[in-house]
Formats: C-alpha cells, structure tokens, sequence
C-alpha cells in the first residue's frame, strides 16, 4: 500500500500517536497493566491527558492500537529490508505460499520466535497478556483484535494447502494451525520450554507427518 | 496408597491445612495473586499470621501446595468414585494404558477439560496463571512443581507407546504432547476458542495421524 503525502497536521498527529503508543507500552511494561494509567502515559509521552481521551476511550483501546502499530512497524521494516534484498513478504500480512507448506510454516513460525525473543516485545506483551488471563473483557479483544487475525493468515494458508492436496480434506484449519502455533505459545506465556528455530520446526514436521506410523 | 490412621494432633494440623489453603484459593480467586496477603490468607483461614508462616516461607509457596492439594482431593474423590463404579485411575497420577493410545489420550484430556470448566478451579487457577505470566520466578516455580510433573506424565505414556510401535522412534515425546495439550492451554488461558470433548478427540486425531495425506 502506497499512502499520500500527509498534510503537516496529521503528520504531526501521527508523531503524537506514535509518542503516545511508545509511552503505553513501556508503562505497562514496567508496572503491569493494572497500574498503566492514562495519566502515566499522557504524562510520559508529554501530551495532556485529554489529547489520548480525544483518540481513545480507554487505556485497553491505546493499548490494542499500540501494539497493532508495533507490529505495523515491524511490517514495514521487513517491506524495507525486504525491497533491499529481495526477500519474502512480512509475515504479519500473509504468510508466503511457495507451494512447500512446511518450508512456509516454518519460516513464519521462525519470525515469531524472532519477535517473541525480542526485548522490546516482550515485556508489554507479557504484561497484556496476564492481564487478558485473568480480565474476560480485554482478553476477548485482544483476541479479536490482534491474535485471531493473525491466526486467520495460518487458516488461508492450510486451505491453500487442502486445494493443493497437500492437507487431507477433512481437517479443519482453524484447530490444525493450534497443533504448531499453541506449542510455541504456551512455552513462551508459561515458560514451559525453550523457544528455538530448530523446535518449531520439529513442531511443524510432527504436525504435518503425525506421531503415529505411516 | 492406604494411609495409616493420623494421631488427634496430626488430625488437627491437616483440617487446618486445608482451611489454610481452601482461604488462599478463595482469596487470590477474588483480589488476584498480588494483592492476596498472608494476613488476608489468615484472617479468611480463622488462624494467626503465624501459623502460616511456621509452614510455608511465603504467599507462593500457600498457593503452590494448595493447588497441589487441589489435585489430591480431585484424585482422591476420583479413586473413591472409581472403587464404585469400577472406573479408571484419576488421571492425576497416571495417564491410563489400555493398549489403545488415543482412547488413553483422549480420556485424560477429556478430564482435563472438566477440571477447566470447573468454577472451583477457574478463578485461582487464572490468578495463578496470569501471575506466572509476568513473574518468572513464581512461574518457574509452577511449572517445575505443577505443570511439569504432569507433562512428564505424558511423555511416559507416549514412551510406551513408541515401545509398543504405536509412535514413531525418531519422536520426541516431551515435544510430541504439545501437539494436543498446548492447544487446550492456550484455548483456556487466552479464550482463544471453545473447549469441549470433541475438540480434544480431535486434537489427539489430528497429532497421532498428522495433518498431510498419508
């Protein structure tokens, strides 16, 4: 997507959002959601507090958008690098069909180790993470906002595969994509197991192939 | 495992036990695990601060052994239920072998979805959880005390599985059992999705037989 030049005020507005996104997120990562206040984050951002009630209703509205930007950034990092070396496209939009499905989910899976191993990643997503365990209301946003969506790539991509043959026809997508995806979320929420390139590929191998003789 | 009848003293140390740890679940259900105190703890219990402190070294260590607790009483009433009805063993302590692997899987997980969708345990358990999420030490020490004990007894099962040639040689069992019960902990955790029986009948389908045509 190619955007229009901004006009200077939105410009403008759009280094205060980014200001105030940065500021939300390394609040709550260092006191937890529960002690983020819109105050602290107007205050640590240098914007008045009625400048973050214009945009949003609630410190879990700033919050969602922070990181749905977090992971547009990265996007658009990837879309730079990627235009420099050619390489594929970011695996926050879609995720690649070469035709090799285990080469596909592999390489995806292997961008979330990176992104989960990334400091400035973690502790925000821990803390809204927690916080989503034990508050219903925010948990089912933040899967409606930003998990669901991106397990819908996984989706698109296992029935891309089931045209090609390549996932028997009765298999639903929706808790296929969970045999690769929740392994590597539960070690990383609960800190079950290491987190490594080489085990998500086993994952991905174990599910495709099974545990049972063939 | 027949206990010898406890002398009075023991008797009494054991309906305290249990007040103790019935008061820590209840209490971190309802305020969450950092504002749960011992002093709260021991005012719910009906016993000085004291009498926690002379067992148990600190707030994490309560809740540890009540959750631990938690699972005796579940097997315990299991085991009574199962003398009745000639049932098999709770699946706390062993994961049954029947021969027949994913009836064995399958049981146990269905199992573990009644344990989930008990409001007994729902609260504390999410409290406990989501605490773990942003606390690493507690939540190493969960997984090592709570969690991780029951993994491994997974992995024996599908160890004597790969014996028996029901799994493939080259799998690694401590990996292989996150194919089926990483995407309940994470359903559960995150509400990411439904949990019932036939989402877990089918989670062991799908990790036995892979997801590629055979």
């Amino acid at each position: 997507m190619v955007k229009k030049p901004a006009p200077d005020s939105t410009r403008r507005s759009e280094r205060s959002r980014r200001a105030i996104y940065g500021a939300a997120l390394a609040l709550v990562a260092e006191v937890g959601y529960a002690k983020a206040t819109i105050e602290g984050i107007a205050a640590r951002a240098g914007v008045g507090k009625q400048t973050i009630y214009r945009w949003w209703p609630s410190k879990a509205d700033v919050l969602l958008e922070a990181f749905l930007d977090l992971g547009e950034q990265a996007a658009e990092q990837a879309a730079e690098q990627g235009a420099e070396q050619g390489a594929r496209p970011a695996a926050e939009y879609a995720i690649p069909d070469t035709g090799d499905l285990a080469a596909d989910l592999k390489y995806v899976l292997r961008a979330t180790v990176d992104e989960l191993l990334d400091p400035k990643f973690e502790a925000p997503s821990r803390a809204l993470a927690a916080e989503g365990v034990v508050n219903e209301a925010l948990g089912r946003q933040f899967v409606a906002k930003l998990l669901e969506p991106q397990l819908q790539l996984y989706v698109r991509r296992l029935r891309a595969a089931q045209d090609a043959g390549q996932v028997r026809p009765g298999i639903d997508p929706r808790i296929a994509l969970e045999l690769f995806v929740s392994p590597l979320a539960q070690r990383w929420l609960q800190r079950t197991g290491p987190i490594s390139y080489e085990y998500t590929d086993t994952l991905v191998d174990y599910a495709l192939h099974g545990l049972a003789p063939r």
